[in-house]
């Protein structure tokens, strides 16, 4: 039996803790200050607010200020903070973790110098710890196709859990394994990272061919736009296993779960996706983030963002070509331009020729 | 202006005809002896029955006993005739092709012989032409995520056009390009058609986890299977990319439109994914294909029946492993065993471990 410890009450880190708790392990689920209302509820009543589902018994939550005693002897720290807050994650677990603790995120992202140097979430984490205590725990990540609430409802969700240390890796894996919940494990720490953070740009492009049908009021008819939302997903999978190479992932990583499974299941919706299909409409994406979605953390958006913008140091700095990454460049435009819905189809896949 | 003759007035080669008639082209289009009604209902109404729309002007309807007539003359020969039709439509273009014409081809799937050796459907056709018009003419296929329909209601659409000769490749391309029809070439012809083949394997697969959720009677909860179709994706596209380096395509043809992009397309409905979504309800594959689904076409338990069927044999010869293709070799055992829903997770990506 194990005692894990998580940082962020999300509906991610949330929903892992049925397998743990299903396996006999204990977890102590500390909200950011930003969980404050999700930890009282589920201090009250037990049930996760936006997860809309009980925790199981085994699940004991605090608020941020008792963080110190619930992080006391754990086994395994889960960093469950999103993408926005993982400066903030990165300082309070450089104080909470001990030695020899196994520390498993679920975060997925970059974040980009000026220069355009692409770096990975772990490392950002890792920036704020001492570095004797870097080496002195073992660093994983939890990637795949996986919408929280399915497998809090054991629907069966294939992922990878990947990291530097095989053996940190099959301790975590085996302390995760139901019969909905398998676990495949890897090294590719890097690989995977990419495939996680790259992903997410292109759920935001998934959107774009149901908004169009929407402004076009064809939404109903009987024949949609597959053709449209195929094209987009070939040429976002071309991009990903381009960013694999790029920044030194193993390319077949771009395979399977961590890379076209997860953007499959990313592609099928959520916020980005409907991000996405306002533009489609017409709406350009300023109206969507300052108005229609105010307040929504948008990851996809971030990752266009973050990765979209290194690309132009990128190219200047001669590391990647012009040609390169057009569906992405162009939904950088989308997004910090409000460019309007004008797919680039003549360069996508080499240039059409 | 060209002249183009099809064998074949089924949805995918009627679609065709729009992009080329606005092109300016003239089509003359043969049914076969099952498409004499579309025929006659063009004929009178310019309607196509099953498409349900009006053709434009500039496309003419032929039965088949004017086929000779239709072919006098064109410069190019569509082959529309779907995997089913493959003997039958090589007997009758050896007869009514003549040298110098270009064949483009819509059709596919792989036929197998005893020992497992896996044939494209182009070699099929040529098989019964004189071995010198085989030189005489050129061979080429149009692949890619492509809802006929879709293409007809001038929705985007991006395809690939495979063959051995760039030339003719240039020449067909610039016959269909419109603003909504995106044309690439490529002269990887056998890795395209194996693309185009193998993805009809997995859109059945693309079926089960919903069949699944309507036999739990929860196809209208909050929580849904996009990690189960995810998983299935994934591991379909991981045997996709290794019948393309078992069969001799360029691994890269696994990505973008031929690959992914098609099985995209393919995993978003159709009548190979409703048969899956049949025995993910519980309903065994014999009761589907001789009741519920009876007389309907399904190409992608056909491409399982013979490409499944070739692992045997293949693994008897050593050519592949008892652990490869664990997806397409579960599928076999639905169809043609009755198998029962139960996904060997475990057997996928290389094995959980």
């Amino acid at each position: 039996m194990a005692e894990i410890a998580v940082l962020g009450a999300g509906i991610m880190a949330t929903a892992l803790t049925f397998p743990l708790t299903e396996n006999g392990h204990n977890v102590r689920l500390v909200g950011t200050h930003l969980d404050r209302d999700i930890i009282t509820s589920i201090q009250d009543s037990g049930v996760h607010p936006n997860l809309d589902l009980k925790v199981n018994e085994g699940v004991t939550a605090y608020q941020l200020e008792e963080a110190e005693e619930a992080f006391e002897g754990v086994d395994v720290v889960m960093q469950g903070v999103n993408s926005f807050g993982v400066h903030w994650a990165g300082e309070h677990l450089s104080k909470l973790v001990k030695p020899g603790m196994k520390i498993i995120s679920v975060t997925k992202g970059m974040e980009a110098d000026e220069d355009g140097t692409l770096h990975m979430l772990p490392e950002v984490v890792k920036s704020y710890f001492d570095p004797e205590l870097v080496e002195q725990v073992t660093w994983s990540a939890i990637v795949g196709p996986s919408i929280a609430g399915e497998v809090a409802v054991h629907h069966d969700t294939c992922v990878v859990f990947t990291g530097d240390d095989q053996e940190s890796l099959d301790y975590l894996a085996d302390l995760f394994r139901t019969d909905y919940y398998h676990v495949w494990t890897s090294t590719d720490f890097l690989g995977h990272e990419i495939g996680a953070a790259t992903k997410n740009i292109y759920a935001f492009a998934a959107g774009l061919g149901q908004g169009l049908l929407i402004k076009e009021g064809k939404e109903n008819d009987r024949y949609v736009r597959y053709n449209y939302n195929a094209a987009v997903f070939g040429q976002g999978q071309t991009e990903l296993r381009q960013f694999m190479k790029l920044l030194g992932g193993i390319p077949e990583t771009a395979d399977g779960l961590a890379g076209v499974g997860d953007m499959f299941v990313t592609s099928m919706g959520g916020r980005n996706v409907r991000a996405g299909t306002y533009v489609g409409q017409g709406i350009p994406f300023s109206e969507v983030r300052n108005d229609l979605m105010k307040g929504v953390t948008l990851e996809g958006v971030r990752a266009i963002s973050v990765i979209g913008g290194a690309l132009k140091p990128l190219t200047e700095r001669g590391i990647i070509k012009e040609e390169d990454f057009p569906l992405c460049r162009y939904l950088y435009e989308i997004i910090e331009e409000d460019a309007p819905l004008n797919m680039p189809w003549h360069k996508f896949f080499g240039g059409e020729k």
